[in-house]
């Protein structure tokens, strides 16, 4: 079977590797059908993460199970699945308060001699805790794409809404126009945001946020974009600001627009963010949450939205290759050609 | 008139000062029935904290409405009232999005040339905003020293337990056993928390905790003390971690023993507490959030459960004094012979 290997940066191969095999009675093995290329995977592919070259890559599949080991019985033989982005049991005491990213067992797919996702088939550790099935009635090429962002940038958008507060009635503004960025603009509609600003500079990005549910772009950065907020929200500022960047400018602009008692939901990976003074949060009140996603924990909620077409992401998908272009993939992302490629092995 | 004036670190004294007159049209004259010491007050009174000597003192009162300007339409002569610890409009963007504590206009008692709390009498600023009436009917001494930790500690407690998220259900750890933590066990029960810790080494603190809703006391300080929550929850730690003290010593305990993500909710005037790595937030899902209470926002929903009964915490006072052993009152507080001293002016 072919899989992709992360060579060092800015090398992606495809070559032939063993097929999975069941190693333990909780693994299963899943043929992919559908799996795509993350933004955080180009963080090794930049140079900006350390990563194992020869090591195989990707987080994001859904795929057919072709077997599974005695022990499995969530899913079975000719399951349409959809895997997180963190392999976890389900069943620990951290899994079992919700909070699958740090299941007490997690691993990474990729690391630990683990298959990943951007390939043929994977073996799927844990798979009672990993995998999910889909009810597979009536679903056409459209729906998949609306599927597969489950195993991470849906649930990692409704991760920043949870962290951040939103609910019925909040105003929301989303720090970042990537695929995060835009399913957090459709997860904050979907929990009732009445008005939701997208700071965006990217035509573009701007029109699929528009179709997500953002009811104002701003096209701007930094202190102009914290003004432009200001000015339409009577001077206060949002009651929820959702950081899907990590970066000290895209923190900036979250502290800069969010109220006074409002909170920050944070789910981009902080890269060189400054430490936060206790200070300046009890001085204004502003709540700070957030992590990677528990996918695995919101999944069954946000599955049935995702089925009946109410929760529809599916335009993050801007580009759709077979597993063989999967370099060219990258490179398209990396110079932001492309939001999110969609890759069919 | 008397009121208490603060003359330095370690000085309080009782001094003869002229009534006050109504100066603006949103002024009320209040006579004091009622007042208290708070553990805040102690910082200057310890020289932790700087304050101008010659300065009025206290920030926690109620009493009779004596005169109104033209311009106060929520409180008459005659109406039993008490005020929040911080002087607010109640009708700037701040405050209406209940962040009264902050309010744009905002003014702090015996600062500015404002009196204060610890007196015979007190002019009170934007009185529509800052005093609420009491029903007045058969209340009795027991219900006053019940209503009176509204003005702070109570809200206080209560917004420890809000920005925690306790909620139906929740297990919580309280750190700090003064007033303020003693009010947030007592807040986390009205709010349905299933299971409290007190974090307590004093016996007789700890009982007045019990009494307030803690299911556990946790007889110990620093790791021990995490070691014996983590014990008693399934190895997880709690939910909600309440900050009611504000050193580097309680801010370890509330990381320590809050799960991977719950909620930190922070009440005690940080000092010297160090920054927050915003990896550290991010590599455990914990949420952070706090401030001074916007107790003005508060007050109307937690005083009917005061006047019901349901929510008392009069036990916090310990002893009964006349304003003109105030300086007793402060020692006593100092020395921690006493938990909270209430004054009779």
């Amino acid at each position: 079977m072919k899989a992709t290997i992360f060579q060092g940066s800015g090398k992606i191969e495809v070559q032939e590797v063993p097929d999975p095999v069941i190693q333990k009675p909780d693994d299963a093995i899943v043929k992919v059908t559908y799996c795509c290329i993350c933004g955080s995977d180009l963080w090794p592919y930049r140079g900006l993460e350390p990563r194992d070259a020869g090591s195989r890559i990707g987080h994001e599949f859904m795929g057919i199970v072709e077997a599974v080991g005695e022990d499995v019985k969530n899913v079975k033989p000719g399951d349409l699945v959809v895997a997180p982005f963190v392999i976890s049991d389900g069943t620990c005491p951290v899994c079992r308060a919700g909070e699958t990213r740090f299941c007490r067992n997690f691993m990474f797919w990729g690391s630990k001699g683990n298959d990943a996702g951007q390939g043929e088939k994977v073996r799927v550790p844990m798979a009672n805790g990993t995998l999910f099935a889909i009810p597979k009635d009536k679903l056409d090429e459209h729906m998949m794409r609306a599927l597969l962002p489950l195993s991470d940038v849906l649930c990692t958008g409704h991760h920043a809404a949870v962290c951040g507060e939103v609910k019925e009635g909040s105003t929301v503004a989303v720090v970042g126009d990537g695929a995060v960025g835009l399913c957090a603009v459709a997860a904050s509609k979907r929990l009732g945001a009445s008005r939701i600003f997208l700071i965006s500079t990217h035509k573009d990005r701007a029109a699929i946020g528009k179709k997500f549910g953002a009811t104002d772009i701003i096209e701007a950065r930094g202190d102009e974009a914290i003004s432009q907020v200001k000015l339409k929200t009577n001077t206060l500022g949002v009651d929820c600001a959702l950081e899907c960047v990590g970066t000290p400018e895209s923190w900036q602009i979250a502290f800069g627009v969010v109220r006074i008692g409002g909170n920050i939901g944070m789910v981009g990976v902080p890269h060189n963010v400054p430490d936060i003074a206790i200070s300046k949060l009890f001085s204004t009140n502003i709540g700070v949450k957030g992590s990677g996603s528990p996918a695995a924990h919101y999944i069954p909620e946000l599955m049935p939205d995702v089925l009946s077409g109410k929760l529809d992401v599916s335009a993050i998908f801007t580009k759709t290759i077979p597993l063989s272009d999967i370099a060219q993939g990258y490179k398209d992302m990396d110079e932001r050609k492309e939001i999110k490629v969609l890759v069919k092995p």
